[in-house]
């Protein structure tokens, strides 16, 4: 009797000494504390993923049951790591796995929720907003963080921990299908995208029943592959590297705080980002200090074996990319693939226990922020108080108006009168529900007749042509196509005004749909060069996730509207800039080409970057931050204090904006920075700032804008980031090529 | 008296003493002792270039007469560098030019020579030789090497020192125009051709009369900037510079012994070139031990003050510049600013004494190796006897026949029968004697309709479109057109046969000449759907300087084949071939894209370089290595001996190619490499050698390849040049989408 009370008094020490259960604890003493009580295997199993359907059985993408074999079978007695992709996954569905892991390994140790969510919970029901391209438009960094906190919200309450977004990959090259998935092409946008997106996404504290894990993605230098075919090699040097491609994921690491990180998938000058030891450990933990876990883009891993040919086998690959600083894989090898794998490399001595106790530790440790050993249950009720409340409805309605950019506007067209004309809607573009690329499988947005619709207007449609599903072979005859195009073409002859919709069909848009051409179709060019030739006015509107070249179309077409895809109220913040209720605002976060022989076009180029063809102009067709309104805007005051600053420095710019319409609207001065002489090269015009300010007409505000170490520095011979000594100058405008105030300040001594 | 003769054995002495001008000393010694003579302003003035025509006097680009007062002027008693652009410069002239610099400067030292020829001696009355994307067709480093000779030998007879060439930039964007002035794509097959142009050029000794110092540019990765647009900026990984970019010159340097090279203009990664140290420093000199002088190409070291913005005055430029690696200015500056510019550069010790001894002392070494302070006049009997020689001419016709490539041919309209057809001749181009950039200014070739009329051919002719200067402007309507193209259209039915002959007119290809476009003109592509559209048998005859994308035509037309820009009698080279007088053999250096939306598309690509799109095929127009032959042959035993080798081994690979038609005919075997498993990615298909061999009918050869080091090597992740165990699979065939015979080997214990 008394041996047993001892032993239990030393069961219940041993238990109060269990430092990782402790929450009072310190999180590295707690991930110390459980990894030296973890299995080699054990350790193992945290940095792998589970098909959601695997643990819970697959039903049609609808509503799983919990079923105690699979999941059994999935995470026995030695845990997992996390578990991915399993919509629409319930909160009580999430509880009842989370238990399993909890009460049944040995440790008990929590799952980890992954899902998608792009621009909205990929889950049923949730709130759906416009594509990463369009919420950039907005150029209002506040949008976009309340639209991360709703997406963190929606995520958290089904139990969800971890979001694998934001893309925070620089669109230079949009033949890149991806493109629709990125903030643009610009370092300073998307880095402030991406820390608003990553703040809003984790919220306040991870540990709280509202916030999920934000994970950049694709690190890093994803977005110029070659040929802009994905996946493909990129090839760039380190100083271009740093100082635009990483910069961006730095602040989302450094200021944002992002717990999670995602390898790409592509080769970075002949080693593959997952493999990539100077990327994974040496800038992103060792010069930023990032403190969560690295994920495989899905199959990365094992591409470093199948398609780089970089490693011999299976180990090789594994125990290659784990060294290197990669953490978790994402479906790469068979999870007992995986543990004997990582235990071959582990005997042969090309993986150290130190390195697989650092890729668990990552995993445990944000398993720990997230408080799932504390409190690893989610409280049902939140899906029905906080998913897709009125809130977040009209958060979506303001992004989708925000999100629309008006590229060329003679006055003559738009915007529409509703109550005096007749309008007709052409293109089957104006019925699409598309919202883009991962959004919820139950997303639907409003399309734009309907939008128009609603809002009260005299509306009559047209298709005027049909879909093709290849360009290349669109240009045979198709007779049927004339009558379509005529039937349009009278409907526009019979009505006041036409609203032409062209743009891309979801087969050439997004993840896998990169083009050789950034045309139109050629039916659908011609339908525009028809009703153009009624003479009757007309808008184009366009509904793309990528700049097209439409060079024709903007030469004489009166008015264009670029809308991108929206969300789930598109056609209603559509309609409502057409017919003038709200007036547009947004700018481009990317650069039209005028031919897709020109890319890549941006704006931040060198100065020796000049696209002078003998066959094409050196201009692009619409350039970065261009976006009228219906109102104007005046410039005025500039003004930089100090005129002379250290290199540690700062100097605040600020700059008054008058609405001289008379029109309410919105305008977003945009601040770009030369530094004029410098010991590496830097571009003629690189944004450093944006301010967006609502006017009412007459209405004036003073916009600030701060210059320091941040905006000024560049990665100089040394590759050192040393802000330099000498004039730079500072202009301020409604767009990269409308700058409207100028000046310079100094720094030295 | 005694005093006087004292003195004059002093004065004796001293001149025995003066080693520089001791022909029998090392030259290091020379140099060293020729430097600590001079003054500073002395040792600048050799990093000089003066105009031609600013020390002889212009004259319409018409043989200059020896003027004293503007000799004087730009020799005065310091001497000078070098000069250039002085066509048609007479031996005579030159040699009265260097008598000044001999005789009237303190220490005598002679003047360089500088001119172009790319393509044979730019000046009049020499002979012209195919634009080298052209003479890379042939695949035949001995017609190389030969032309580079009579280059050579043809260039010093006229008493010029050193030639602006070759060009051994890797073409990877023909929107480029000065892809007509390479090698092609290739890293391998530039790297052969580099070295027996440079071997041709400066032949056995350099101190003889009849070679020259051949000075690879553009040192380096210049032809792949941004946007295919000229001069600017080029971002590359080292690895990938290393492993093909920079090969290429390394092989021009340590294999070929090239005495010059020219820094290019453009920046890399941040950097510009004439101003970057580990370029012209450590990789040039300190890897590869180049012993020559570094020249900028014409102004870009001003480019680093007034576009780079990486100087803040001229000082700077100058003094960063020569500091970096650089020794001659090509116009950049005016005498006297250089002259001033450096010794501000050496007050503000921006640039120290070694430095300017170092740029002093290369330009001094390159002088000493050419003989000219010990023999600095040339035998004006020189260029009657060796100048547009028999053997040159029937060198350039041969060029000319080894330069075309049938690219598709389906039997029935090639070769034509001269004996028995009348052929219709059209396209303006047909008529063109252009002879492509950097020809001599004389330079005349025989155009296509002469040749085929030499030939005895029965020809008609008609030009069936009007070139137009700009491609953008072509889609209005021109009325004319219309009934030149019926024309075109009636004499094709009303021939047997039709001989198209379309490419690129002089204005868009070669220098500063870029295309955002790879496309025929509108009006050429619509006269080659007309002419097909009437059934009658047709050729097409590209004369183009780069790719073209004639997907259209290719699918259609039975016959093309392409000629480039072919030299002094590339009509009758293209003659011979049409009419099957000479079997084509020549193979593509350089891929064509089906569109330019698929660019970069070259053959050494890494694995996951894909060029996968919805809207365009992921394969090329005509591969890499490709083109027919009128007579077929067969590849067999393939051997590799040994089957294992050491890392520093080599293996012999041989392959036995039967001529297996009726006529006889060369061909071109290429052999192809894949390091299967490597720490680091690597390309499918490389290039790694290549044999011509030309077969009688039924006749067989076997050819030899060696794969060592050379071949085998990659750059690894310690930025270290090593073969790596394991298996390489070797592929040999007759194109890089042809392969013939396939086998492996090993390397490792």
């Amino acid at each position: 009797m008394k041996r047993w009370i001892i032993l239990a008094c030393l069961a219940s020490n041993a238990a109060m000494a269990q430092t990782y259960k402790n929450p009072h604890a310190p999180v590295a003493s707690r991930v110390a504390d459980l990894l030296q009580r973890m299995t080699v295997e054990e350790k193992i199993r945290q940095l792998d993923m589970y098909w959601g359907y695997q643990v819970a059985g697959m039903d049609g993408h609808e509503a799983a049951q919990y079923n105690d074999t699979l999941v059994k079978a999935a995470i026995g007695h030695h845990g997992i790591g996390s578990i991915h992709d399993f919509y629409p996954l319930s909160t009580a569905l999430a509880n009842r796995i989370q238990r399993y892991a909890i009460e049944h390994t040995r440790l008990g140790i929590p799952v980890l929720f992954i899902e998608e969510g792009l621009h909205g919970y990929a889950g049923k029901g949730s709130t759906e907003f416009p594509i990463p391209l369009a919420l950039s438009t907005a150029w209002d960094t506040a949008l976009v963080r309340q639209v991360g906190r709703v997406i963190g919200t929606e995520t958290r309450a089904h139990g969800v921990d971890m979001i694998l977004g934001p893309v925070l990959d620089m669109a230079r090259d949009p033949r890149w299908g991806r493109t629709e998935e990125t903030y643009g092409e610009d370092a300073y946008l998307n880095a402030r995208n991406g820390v608003a997106m990553v703040e809003g996404l984790q919220g306040l504290s991870l540990n709280s029943p509202d916030a999920v894990i934000a994970e950049p993605k694709h690190f890093a230098v994803h977005s110029v592959p070659e040929g802009g075919s994905n996946t493909a090699p990129v090839n760039m040097g380190e100083r271009e590297a740093r100082s635009s491609f990483l910069y961006v994921f730095e602040k989302a690491v450094r200021e944002g705080g992002a717990m999670g990180i995602m390898a790409a998938y592509h080769e970075l000058d002949g080693i593959p980002c997952v493999d990539n030891r100077w990327l994974l450990t040496e800038v992103l933990r060792k010069e930023w200090g990032f403190k969560g876990f690295v994920l495989s883009d899905l199959g990365a891993i094992k591409m470093t074996l199948t398609e780089h040919h970089v490693a011999a086998d299976t180990a090789d690959a594994l125990g290659q990319s784990i060294a290197a600083g990669l953490d978790m894989q994402f479906y790469d090898f068979a999870h007992e693939t995986l543990v004997e794998a990582v235990k071959t490399a582990l005997a042969r001595k090309t993986l150290s226990l130190q390195d697989l106790d650092r890729a668990a530790g990552d995993i445990l440790r944000v398993k720990f922020y997230l408080g799932l050993f504390d409190h690893p249950y989610t409280d049902t009720t939140l899906v029905g108080l906080h998913v897709h409340t009125d809130a977040a409805r009209a958060l979506a309605l303001r992004a989708s108006r925000e999100a629309l950019v008006l590229l060329k506007n003679d006055g003559h067209v738009l915007p529409l009168d509703a109550a005096h004309q007749s309008i007709a809607v052409i293109g089957p573009l104006a019925t699409s529900t598309y919202t883009g690329g991962y959004s919820s499988p139950s997303a639907q947005g409003l399309s734009i007749l309907d939008g128009l619709k609603q809002s009260g207007a005299r509306v009559t449609y047209a298709a005027g042509y049909t879909p093709s599903s290849n360009h290349r072979s669109d240009t045979t005859g198709y007779p049927e196509e004339a009558s379509l195009r005529s039937e349009a073409v009278a409907l526009a002859a019979q009505s006041d005004v036409t609203v032409l919709v062209l743009g891309e069909e979801p087969w050439e848009v997004g993840e896998g749909k990169d083009r050789a051409s950034l045309n139109l179709s050629p039916r659908a060019e011609a339908l525009a060069q028809a009703l153009y030739a009624t003479g009757k006015p007309i808008a184009l509107v366009l509904v793309n996730g990528r700049p097209l070249t439409i060079d024709w179309i903007a030469a004489h077409y009166p008015a264009i509207l670029e809308t991108w895809y929206g969300g789930e109220v598109e056609g209603q913040g559509i309609a409502d800039v057409l017919l003038g209720k709200v007036n547009p605002s947004g700018k481009l976060p990317i650069t039209f080409p005028r031919s897709v022989g020109q890319l890549p076009f941006y704006e931040a180029r060198k100065p020796t970057s000049r696209h002078h063809y003998v066959d094409e102009a050196d201009t692009a067709l619409f350039p970065f931050g261009h976006g009228l309104s219906y109102t104007t805007f005046a410039y005025s005051d500039l003004r930089i204090a100090p005129a002379r600053i250290t290199p540690g420095g700062s100097a605040d710019v600020s700059v008054t904006i008058t609405n001289t319409g008379d029109r309410e609207g919105a305008e977003v001065a945009e601040l770009y920075l030369r530094d004029v002489v410098s010991s590496v090269t830097t571009p003629l015009k690189a944004l450093r700032g944006f301010a967006r300010v609502d006017l009412a007409p007459g209405a004036a505000q003073t916009v600030h804008f701060t210059l320091g170490p941040d905006q000024l520095s560049l990665w100089n011979r040394q590759m050192k980031r040393v802000v330099e000594p000498g004039e730079f100058k500072v202009m301020v405008g409604s767009s990269s090529r409308d700058i409207r105030v100028e000046g310079s300040f100094w720094v030295g001594e």
